[in-house]
């Protein structure tokens, strides 16, 4: 199942809308089949990994990071190819919240005289699946906020310097971050400041995360290096309501996909924002800043994850904070994260917390 | 001599302003004799290691964390101890700089026939050594700054709100960090709003650090912990010239020593307050903030190590920085500092640096 999950994890950020699942079939304790939800989405794990196995699936146990499918839906269900195949054991990882599957791939299952067992390492696998199942069931992708700052908390010095606070490790380690996520998403200010590409470098990804900037106006650059590879590697604005007309044509004749969100006092709503990315097939958004736009997605509790990296240097009280104003009178209304992860990358610090689930 | 540096680091923070040394004495394989510099400086490593040992000293080795000393000064110099002792083979960690040593000890021991090797572990025994040094080289301690904060850089909310960002763990550790310093130090600012005690509490230490206070204008609460104690526990008040005269005698009443140190704009001088601290004696000294005593010390480049605790919460920027303003314009001229170490302390990140030497 670890191998089945480790799979699984190698289609995060590339086959969203859908789930990205891992399959590992063993027979007479050899693995003879692998495979994981291929860019896109389509094909799934199981029919690859069965298509790998051939003969050898007969009688054989199908280890599956999540329930196989029971419908109908561009690609024939999995529960149905894994029964066809002769498989005869199926030990799951967590069963699927979506509603059209939710149990009755495992009753298809059960029904046709295969032994399923589900919950085998279930935690990590809710872990993985976070994105596919905050999308089924609140309608909004799973976030990660990454922030990279000096010692003292500072993104930048007070004229905007930024470049480079932490090394070249910490910044390819992101790049690794952003391919595992669907989307790479920053506000308008850091957009403009920092002109970003939000691209996947040096390491020979396929297929390039959604670029998601949020921009009430669409006061964007537009000869940066959005909109210049707007055409190429996708670009999603999403504004407030009525926005500049001439800016929007003009975006999307660049080749950007506009994306109106409801506005929470002058600010577009972090909620809204983040259903609007759900319905769009979102499951996992890479967010990088800026204040502004941290502040408000930890202000209505949406950050899944936060990702810090921290460098050896300090900035002092005039720099650029790394995330805005958030009202807090005392620390208990504070948001709060647990910690995951510490690792040295570089002569950095990498920090994952994940939120406290009240 | 990893043994006895360790030794030798258990005396840190007691026998100010002696260095302290740590003694292993070896006959056939065997250890015979331990020693540490003890509280108040005397008795030093090398006698206790020796009376340890008694006969079994003849020909044995001596293993030391420093250049065994050569002068008459409140005790008899401890190569002449080694010496009568009977001993074969020292090896030494590192040369003193103190000019009264100053490799005069191994001379002493090389003239009776003695075998001496040194730099082994110098690395080590150099930072274990560094406050000691730093005083006798350049007339001042060692600072450790410690700032804990929240994930974006904050000590508190806005209406100063900071009991409490960290956890236990990470209070006991600083404890225990208080406890190997010679002296706990904080700016005026803090002793207002926090009333700190500033004591190693629940670790059972014999010898509390001195506790300094940074106010110019000794404007410092007269019903506080830090009043109340001073009788007891050494408080130092370093401050401008002219205090007013009805505060500074009040505060003589109490039992507090008071250092007059230089100003620089409106703040006493950094460099003249730790020069004050190592005439008085001190070797290592634990900064605590406030953010405006940090920031002076990481202008002025005094602060020799860096440690930060780390935790899982966002306060915003409204919240009080770290770091006070620093005047930076661009990363380059930026404080920069190595990482050391990185631990997991409670659901908090310690992480220390160190100064990068220029």
């Amino acid at each position: 199942m670890a191998l089945a999950l480790s799979l699984g994890r190698r289609g995060q950020g590339t086959c969203w809308p859908n789930p990205s699942v891992g399959c590992v079939i063993v027979r007479d304790g050899r693995v003879v089949g692998r495979g994981w939800t291929q860019p896109g989405g389509r094909p799934h794990a199981e029919p690859i990994a069965l298509a790998q196995a051939g003969e050898a699936a007969q009688g054989a146990t199908a280890y599956v990071s999540l329930e196989p499918c029971s419908h109908h839906g561009k690609t024939p269900p999995c529960a149905e190819a894994l029964i066809e195949a002769g498989i005869a054991r199926v030990v799951s990882a967590i069963e699927d919240s979506d509603p059209r599957v939710a149990g009755q791939g495992f009753a298809l299952l059960r029904e046709a005289g295969i032994d399923v067992v589900t919950g085998v390492l279930a935690e990590q696998a809710a872990r993985d699946h976070a994105g596919f199942f905050l999308k089924t069931e609140q309608g909004r992708p799973f976030v990660t906020l990454k922030l990279a700052s000096s010692f003292d908390g500072r993104i930048a010095t007070e004229t905007g310097h930024s470049q480079w606070i932490t090394g070249p490790n910490a910044r390819r380690a992101v790049h690794a971050m952003r391919a595992r996520h669907d989307a790479v998403m920053v506000g308008a200010g850091t957009a403009r400041a920092d002109d970003p590409s939000l691209t996947v470098r040096d390491l020979g990804v396929e297929r390039q995360p959604v670029r998601v900037v949020v921009s009430r106006h669409l006061d964007l650059p537009l000869m940066g290096h959005l909109a210049r590879t707007a055409s190429k590697i996708p670009v999603w604005l999403c504004h407030g309501p009525h926005p500049d007309p001439d800016r929007a044509r003009t975006w999307e004749g660049l080749g950007a996909r506009l994306i109106p969100c409801a506005l929470d006092d002058h600010h577009v709503e972090a909620a809204d924002l983040l259903h609007q990315l759900g319905q769009a097939g979102l499951t996992r958004v890479f967010c990088e800043g800026g204040s502004a736009l941290a502040a408000s997605l930890l202000e209505s509790d949406l950050v899944d994850e936060l990702v810090g990296f921290t460098a050896g240097l300090t900035i002092g009280a005039e720099g650029l904070s790394a995330i805005g104003a958030l009202g807090l009178d005392t620390l208990e209304t504070a948001p709060r994260f647990d910690l995951i992860e510490t690792q040295v990358v570089g002569g950095d610090i990498l920090h994952r917390w994940a939120r406290v689930t009240h």
